[in-house]
């Protein structure tokens, strides 16, 4: 049985230093700690499995994930992103150690949406008068949060962006119609002519995302100026999106049936 | 001509996502900005002759700096990282702009060095009752900034581990004869004990490096629990200080023979 | 005419090292910039004029004002907390600017809040064996912001409580109506058994936070409970809140007829 | 007996919703937990007390505390300050805790120490067309932390001013003579002519502070021109830095012969 995200992650493949066992939900109640020394050989091992697309216990995702495209980004995993994930996953996290890993999973993964905006090359001039090759990213980007639990988000995005622009969109459903309504949207004025990172930490069925698209496309913005950023996503999740909005850029840290949707609750206090 | 880390440094051949021209100091005046779009054919262009050790525009690393070993780890380069290094190298960069990009940068380095930290297997119950297999990290870690310009990732550190304990050691040439000399050090008692994150961000030639290593050894240290954490290093200082120490890890986000030697006069405003 | 909070708050009344001039509105376009010595002299005089409820260039509140009792704080002012206030009035300033100026005049207030709070005395010991004589807050507090404005004080929250529960509510116009209606409303389960710090930064007419305490009451809150941590207020705003809910403890840095309503628009950038 | 801070700090007098007993070392060991309302009637009556120059269970300081003039400036205390006091002196608190705490109270003290540098009175104009009479900072501010435990301020100093520039300097015994001795000093080369927050949390004999002050006067500055920042003082040494250096501003939060002198190593974590 397939890994579940080794080719759709092509990212991680030579991170021979800080792989580890991708597939982590288990069927056995073995809460024992055993030490693993982050040798070469353990990971080479783990490694080879994951090129060659097996997972030893199974991995839950079927073929189908496998084809959602490049539209469909994993953050490189390693062992501290596996911690993070451990941690927020763990019912026993005290709020404030919960509070603090996900403020760190955020960051990571702010930074790597960042990655996915466009930039220019430019050469600068250093001090002792070298001239030096780099980068610069484009400017016209923004925020936008999908409440309650994308607002947890803003903060990691002030860390790496000191002024960017933060919109917010609230969807609840109607308690008559069920139907999922929009009850607040405040954006900058001008975001049609913007980059978007679109945060909401966990996508399970999907269905609020592709409603917060939805008001963003009403407001005048290309999907394919989207970036989703997420923590958590189920496979079903991701896959309703994608498919809704082939354009969008999604990512996620994990794909897994389960999703720790107490993530908002918790992290704001208010379960 | 061989591409400065692409056989150092086989994380990042699968970064189709984010790769840019890793070789970047120019001869040429070229100061003109051309959009890139991060298009996958740009990437796989460059990301070709990367996987083939050619550089198009000149790396300035010759062969020997290939063969420094798996101690000595670049972080995945990606386009952010690009930027960020980009900014910390434009004389024209004011210092507040410098000091928050150059914190940035610090965070990212930072938990990649947690990364390199051993940590065991675990399960655990998330709040639905599904069993999570994850890793925790093993605890006994500490910091330990070489200053002056070490004191800077002293912040990141905290970031990302709360209430880690930060040790610190002052090095400076003795007037009179010239040599290294240790003025002040102070540790957390039970060091020997401890993994070392030791902070430096800019190896130029490696002997002040050097010489602190030399006092954790002192204390009882063994080689193989020191994580050096630095941003910029030159070919020629990571070559010295794995050549002393074989065992110790390496951890930078570039190699090249010019290092921004005014970081830490920038970051605290002494220049 | 008297000048606009002497006589609400005697707090700042001794504070002989740092008063300014209270008063700040000017008819007159006079941008010079005079340099001004915190002399004791300067202060005095300022200090006398404020003990005797004199305002040389107008106060620009009613006597009314001056009666809205002992539930109105306002925080201590000193130079620092009028420069922020400046920067934050400043159409001039930028973004940037403003959102870090903004947070550290919230913190301030936040840190005020939280004073307000019960607490016990308490012995503890020292390192060395003494015995010291302090104090502890009960637990039990929570915050909830006022979307939208009242979201950007949260980070100042928990930059003083590390992980307090945040609650929030949105309150907007009905279209057809035009009546303040609730949106939206997430509390910690308990909230009735907590007291709040309801956050809101710019109290204008208050009928958002008389509708905001409104829907706390119903969830079993005592108004008694509340403090409204704002940064500035109009007087009719502050008279209109508390002649509603006479208990509740409400806290500003500047009261004054013109209020910066501006302010969460520039805060997040939507604008 | 005298209360130790009423008469020299007027500042507080007014603080009539805040103030608590100011007087906290027992001499017995009572250790049980008395609920206090923050009642009017208590606070009254400990204000009137200090008011009058009396302590009911022992002040600590001589009446030659008293005559340390203007120069020495007591943050105004209040019940949040009092517990975070009670926090860094407690001998159970976590290391977590301790940093938390000793973090709020550094920008508490970083606040009112930017309060007493020289400002202008300027106007600007707001958003919607008014005119606003403020002030503004002048530039030319730097920080200097003397060594180790000054460093701990630092962040502090950046939360509130965000690109200020920090010396430091580093003062040891020298082993054979045990005279205080120089080892390390890094300014801004323009230092003299900086005002200078100059940061040392734990004031005991006062004899580094004294040190570092005479270096700071051998780089050209004027001793006017110095502000001290700590967080607790003895009396002894606020006296011995105040009359060798009359014109220097010493700012801390309180005055008692038992200073928490562990604060720097369980800052960092090295005790």
């Amino acid at each position: 049985m397939p890994c579940h995200n080794q080719s759709l992650n092509n990212v991680t493949t030579g991170q021979e230093h800080n792989l580890t066992k991708h597939v982590r939900f288990a069927a056995s109640s073995n809460s024992s700690s055993v030490p693993v020394a982050p040798s070469s050989e353990a990971v080479d091992d783990v490694n080879k499995q994951r090129l060659n697309g097996n997972c030893p216990n199974g991995g839950g995702l079927g073929p189908d994930v496998l084809n959602l495209g490049p539209q469909l980004k994993l953050l490189p995993l390693n062992s501290q992103i596996l911690e993070l994930q451990t941690i927020i996953r763990d019912k026993t996290t005290s709020r404030g150690d919960f509070v603090f890993c996900a403020d760190r999973l955020i960051r990571l993964v702010v930074e790597e949406g960042l990655n996915q905006l466009p930039y220019s090359e430019c050469t600068v001039t250093t001090p002792t008068g070298h001239m030096y090759e780099g980068v610069k990213f484009e400017r016209g980007n923004c925020g936008v949060s999908i409440m309650r639990s994308g607002e947890a988000m803003e903060q990691g995005l002030r860390d790496c962006c000191r002024s960017i622009r933060i919109g917010k969109i609230l969807i609840q459903s109607d308690e008559e119609t069920q139907e999922a309504k929009v009850y607040y949207a405040k954006f900058p004025p001008d975001i049609n002519r913007r980059k978007v990172l679109l945060m909401y930490p966990i996508l399970s069925t999907g269905n609020t995302v592709i409603e917060a698209v939805q008001v963003l496309i009403e407001h005048g913005l290309q999907p394919k100026h989207i970036i989703l950023l997420s923590l958590f996503s189920t496979p079903h999740g991701a896959k309703a999106i994608l498919q809704e909005f082939p354009e969008i850029t999604l990512l996620t840290t994990e794909l897994h049936p389960v999703a720790p949707t107490h993530f908002g609750q918790k992290y704001f206090g208010t379960e």
